[in-house]
């Protein structure tokens, strides 16, 4: 079954992220041939990754398969190959695999963890981009009290119980909560030689404050919840010299196995590949229309594009600006064909909100600050509300009140590579 | 915290499986002090494996953490390690780390495919008995598909469409109807260059019938409706020469990227370590009360043990045997330290059912042999009664009603492990 190419120009769509993603749905159906290209076969909901990383969810439950999404769109194909580099002239996008060439482009590859120029620490400290980062930290954690309670050293199992995330954004905020809810709640019963609410969680913040991109009055608050939980935090200082055995955090060594990091954002390399301007995070500068200059067909969007708003503020890489950018670029292409100019993005600030715990959260919804219980339940709302496909949203729905009501974590699983796995000589 | 070790005598089990778990439970809050050693953190409901690598469930849905299960028994400890060998004289158990003594021991460590001396195969055809299996298998399923939509060498394509399950018992019977359900139904949108409903299923037994096990009658209503499905099944011949690029049938070469192990067992290791005789697959010759001979503190139960009934028949490896097993030598455990002497394992021999997919399945039930729809409803009605955990019951029953009204597959993820990612250079 050789389909014929529908007919119209020809849409490529890098990355199908949030930005990526709705910029292909709105493209659907519409007088364009669509390519979307994603080194994954899913779309993740990245706002929960975090869930999985402390076991309360599976990785099924936020993601959704990027064919199942787009299937009904005869105009959109998927490719499952990644991006190498994009050629302005001629237009077309190297993959590993065959060129592909475009009329139009949205690039929309996003970011990946910074180091700082550290890379090897890594290994010692990942990162929660992907699934497969959000099952390796999962497992670190799991292990951490499997190895407390086996070995008989008391300064490894302290070191066992020691949970160490270096930033303070809305990522480690809610991996410390997370962690902490894990080690006092949901592990409580399950251990004979150790107590894992004893477990000490600690969050190390650059800035003078954890959630520093929000209020005061709320990065306080966060700050409340977070000790409320029994989590540590530590502003002001950089975490460095990490090793196996641990870090130092203001020159005082933390001896701790588990260390996660939570720290900076770097752009996808494939921005650079275009030969504009780009900024220090590696972002691709973009023009007020998301294009780049001399590149009316070519549009970067979400976390990968650096735009300025009106009043001289940087977007932050958030979900909503890259929905809204997505929605934009696939406007801005329908209104080129039909040969009209592409317009100006402006983005729509609904606020923002970050978790911390069972009925703790923060939430800045512009016209009204909230905290605890309240935040919390507007959280929930919105991140069912986005959760991509129905059957996710019950799901998750279905798990968290199953938590809720029971302290418990579903997807406590500990597993490894099919590969790596080393088996007993018989 | 340190517990004190509860009184009583020392009881070891080796394996949570379904045998391991239910004589733990059985020892719960009874005056003896347990250890559980399992080499994972989980309980696997292996019986429904077969759908996580077919992409219906996701591995959590299927798995229980251990020590939540048994975390509110305080006379029982979880041990997360891997058993070597077993010293009958003095008692105990080595491990990699520190050695456990026993006064009582059940065994329980299980099988795992044979390649009847082709271990070379194992990479080109991968078996089924952990989650890291059905993961692995799940990707190279839908990476199948995925590789079949980019190439454009037509016999590469053809070869990538064609799925081969080796062994026609239960486990090849469940995973060769559930391959052709996902690329009949699931996909059947989803691609643009391949029509995945024209993907060949085969399914090569070595004996006359598919479920050798059944009764004839059953094993020909399971070929009817494995041919409904649209599987080509190869009966009275051996799968031989496999190669990354296919294998041989009966002569024939038949070209196919994706190759699926469910041939054979043998049992575990450990088993060898007793030093009393065992059969040709591995397994441990016990006598009518589950105790090797000359030991009465030593039981061995599940697929590891080799039990012959009064009428001569060996019990089969599924998990009723095991967990009616596994109730058995908690119960010896508990006469002996009465002072009374084991009794001889009496197998209650409920049925057995194996499902094929939708609406389809066989059951033999002893008083009746059921096909078709209602065979399938008992299926699910005695899967879902079976499985673990109450959360994970709602959690599957939920999916499997999703999946049915909506023909679609919840768990349609390809995941790498994080180190063998290759991110590509920044």
């Amino acid at each position: 079954m050789e389909n014929e190419s529908p007919a119209g120009p020809r849409v490529v769509i890098i990355g199908a992220g949030f930005g990526g993603l709705e910029a292909a749905k709105h493209l659907g159906n519409k007088p364009v041939s669509v390519t979307v290209i994603d080194r994954t076969n899913h779309h993740l909901f990245q706002p929960l990754l975090y869930q999985v990383a402390t076991a309360a969810l599976s990785p099924a439950d936020i993601a959704a398969p990027i064919r199942g999404v787009l299937g009904k769109y005869e105009n959109i194909e998927v490719v499952l190959g990644e991006a190498q580099a994009i050629d302005l002239e001629p237009r077309c996008v190297r993959t590993g695999e065959r060129p592909i060439p475009y009329d139009y482009l949205i690039l929309a590859t996003g970011a990946r963890h910074s180091y700082f120029g550290h890379d090897e620490w890594e290994k010692l400290a990942p990162g929660l981009k992907s699934l497969e980062d959000a099952i390796e930290i999962r497992r670190r954690i799991l292990m951490a009290f499997e190895f407390a309670e086996k070995t008989t050293d008391p300064a490894a199992r302290a070191a066992a119980m020691n949970f160490v995330i270096i930033g303070g954004g809305p990522t480690g905020v809610e991996m410390a909560g997370a962690i902490a809810e894990i080690a006092r709640e949901t592990l409580a019963k399950d251990f004979r030689h150790i107590d894992p609410s004893t477990a000490r969680v600690i969050l190390v913040e650059g800035d003078k404050r954890v959630l520093s991109a929000y209020p005061e009055d709320l990065s306080a608050s966060a700050l409340k919840q977070l000790q409320e939980l029994g989590v540590e935090v530590i502003t002001g200082t950089h975490a460095t010299n990490l090793s196996e055995n641990g870090l130092e955090v203001a020159g005082k060594f933390i001896p701790c196995r588990v260390k996660i990091w939570a720290a900076g954002n770097v752009a996808s390399f494939v921005g650079k590949t275009l030969g504009v301007p780009i900024d220090r995070a590696g972002r691709v500068i973009v023009q007020d229309d998301l294009t780049i200059p001399g590149h009316p067909e070519v549009q970067v969007i979400g976390d990968l594009a650096h735009f300025t708003d009106t009043k001289g503020k940087t977007l932050p890489g958030i979900s909503p600006v890259a929905i809204q950018e997505g929605r934009h670029a696939a406007q801005n292409i329908l209104r080129m064909i039909k040969g009209e100019k592409p317009q100006r993005f402006c983005y729509w600030d609904k606020g923002s909100m970050a978790t911390i715990g069972r009925n703790r959260a923060v939430a800045d919804l512009n016209f009204i600050h909230l905290s605890g219980l309240l935040a919390w339940l507007a959280w929930i709302f919105v991140h069912i509300l986005y959760l991509v496909g129905f059957r996710n949203r019950i799901a998750v729905l279905f798990q968290w009140a199953w938590a809720y009501l029971t302290f418990n974590k579903g997807a406590r699983l500990i597993t490894r590579n099919f590969r790596a796995e080393q088996r007993p000589p018989v």
